[in-house]
């Protein structure tokens, strides 16, 4: 057996990195060093134990290495330095706490090293490019309904669906990402991923998920309430639908064109009984932050500059500062 | 001693109804009939035990006649028809909920019951000119820090400070409607009530007051916090003083003119650490409902009228009748 071809850092291990590290390894193609933080210690004793609909039951699984900080994935077992082929972000997206350059940059081999988002959110790639206008960066949307229980067990209920594909930027030949995004892909089908798209435009996927995140998440927590009761109490006509359009409008203005016919479909498909309460109103239960910059803050700072009228998103959006602020009062400082 | 002047029925009595009752009887000029629904049993056995800054302290008093029902005080103690000079409601304003014409409807005696709307809200009046369009109609805007202790206390620990004036229309000669809210006001000034002013134009009072209801009251409702935590979240300059201005502007487009200086000095006069919760917030903390309608909903539809831009206050609107919607899933239908 040949060893694996690609050096490969993923940091962030929710239920969305587990799975991810695990695919990557699976592919054969990947040597996966995860960074783990609150739960380094547990795992690295233990293993994670695993039900994935994708990947059957998995007993003390661990990736190739795992390691408690990005400053200790950036050496190996020597001290070497290692130069990493993909870094996979699997993180939270929270710009104005932890912005992903700043942890990812001890991992990062300026021209080389291929950077991966597998995040939520729009505009999550502006500052890679900006900071390393040499470096590949591509993303991933991904509808992954997969849990994680304290200490170190992963449930994946749902299957890993995801669209992939290169943001291109001036700083490298687009044939070149493509290339980096087409093989890292490659890898994903590899490692037995349910159903993985490699796309051209990956703005649109990412806008056409901002139409959920951006409304349900956005509109369940600031109202505690779950789908099903927003659509019961007519909150979906009132506000998620002409929310929806409010989006449509930024993307369509900003040349990502989404079918109109999605609107309907993604407002109407859940049954009005729908219990499910999106991550963005779990946050705010318990007190965590939520992703509301890369979900509202940067599609607001995009319609500004278009000119694109957005009167019920930037009210949401000033509310849920106001839910922040509340958070901020709980949180003890770093 | 010269009987009373004027019959008066009073419905409504929580404190600011309570406190009225006691000015309208001490001006010697009005019989006061109150109309308690809840507290009827209790307080027609024991009286209110009064504390106010205004009256002292008042153990067992009851006003002229207490009844529990409009109904009931619509005949004396005869059965004979009472002709009302005055109306006095001082209920919540719950138009979708229990509209003031239905309630009132046993008292009024067309071409002759003026009816005193001491309520909050904007376009109040309207239904009651169109149902009885040859009466008079006047309101008050209060500021009086009153509440209720179960079963019987109230406590009036701020003055009472009001401005009263005509509504006038069509049906009514503007110097019979003048003449019949100086009788009024007269009576409160008899009454020994701290400061009560008449004044030619009470739209421009409401809509002063609106500046403060419809922001404050609405945006620590939806957000569950209190003033100063409003102002210090920074929401008083993202949320709270553009809607002033939004409401500003409705009054402005309608004819109302208020300085644009009240703006600043309202939003800032409270100090940052005011634990101060608004009715509605209460409202909503204990299920009750809101005064929404009055408050948001009929601005609102005279802002679409004049053409009136308001996003902030449109989707508050709409986010607090979710709320409304979850306090009606838990109400027991009537």
């Amino acid at each position: 057996m040949t060893p694996p071809k690609y050096q490969i850092c993923l940091i962030g291990s929710g239920g969305v990195g587990t799975i991810a590290s695990i695919v990557l390894t699976k592919s054969g193609l990947g040597r996966v060093t995860a960074v783990l933080r609150s739960k380094y210690s547990y795992v690295s004793q233990h293993g994670w134990q695993i039900e994935s609909i994708d990947h059957g039951k998995l007993l003390g699984w661990k990736p190739y290495r795992l390691v408690s900080s990005v400053n200790d994935a950036a050496t190996d077992e020597n001290g070497e330095q290692i130069e990493y082929d993909y870094v996979v972000v699997c993180t939270k997206q929270l710009p104005n706490k932890s912005p992903v350059t700043d942890m990812i940059s001890p991992v990062i081999t300026p021209s080389k090293t291929t950077v991966v988002m597998i995040q939520n959110g729009i505009g999550i790639e502006n500052d890679i490019i900006k900071m390393w206008p040499k470096n590949a960066v591509m993303s991933s949307v991904s509808h992954i309904g997969s849990s994680i229980k304290e200490p170190n067990v992963v449930i994946q209920m749902g299957k890993d669906v995801s669209k992939m594909g290169p943001h291109f930027h001036d700083g490298l030949d687009d044939s070149e990402s493509t290339e980096k995004a087409r093989a890292f892909v490659n890898m994903y089908v590899m490692g037995g991923s349910s159903v993985t798209e490699f796309v051209d435009d990956i703005q649109v996927a990412r806008w056409e998920k901002l139409l959920w995140n951006g409304t349900f998440n956005t509109i369940c927590a600031l109202m505690r309430m779950d789908v099903g009761e927003v659509q019961r109490s007519k909150g979906r006509e009132t506000l998620l639908v002409p929310m929806m359009w409010e989006i449509w409008r930024i993307a369509s203005s900003a040349g990502h064109h989404i079918p109109e016919s999605i609107i309907s479909w993604m407002a109407y498909r859940l049954p009005d009984d729908c219990d499910y309460r999106p991550s963005m109103l779990l946050d705010l239960e318990n007190g965590r932050h939520m992703e509301l910059e890369v979900i509202l803050g940067n599609p607001l700072k995009l319609a500004k500059e278009l000119g694109v009228d957005t009167p019920i998103m930037a009210t949401v959006y000033k509310f849920l500062k106001l839910e922040e602020w509340k958070i901020d009062q709980k949180v003890l400082p770093d």
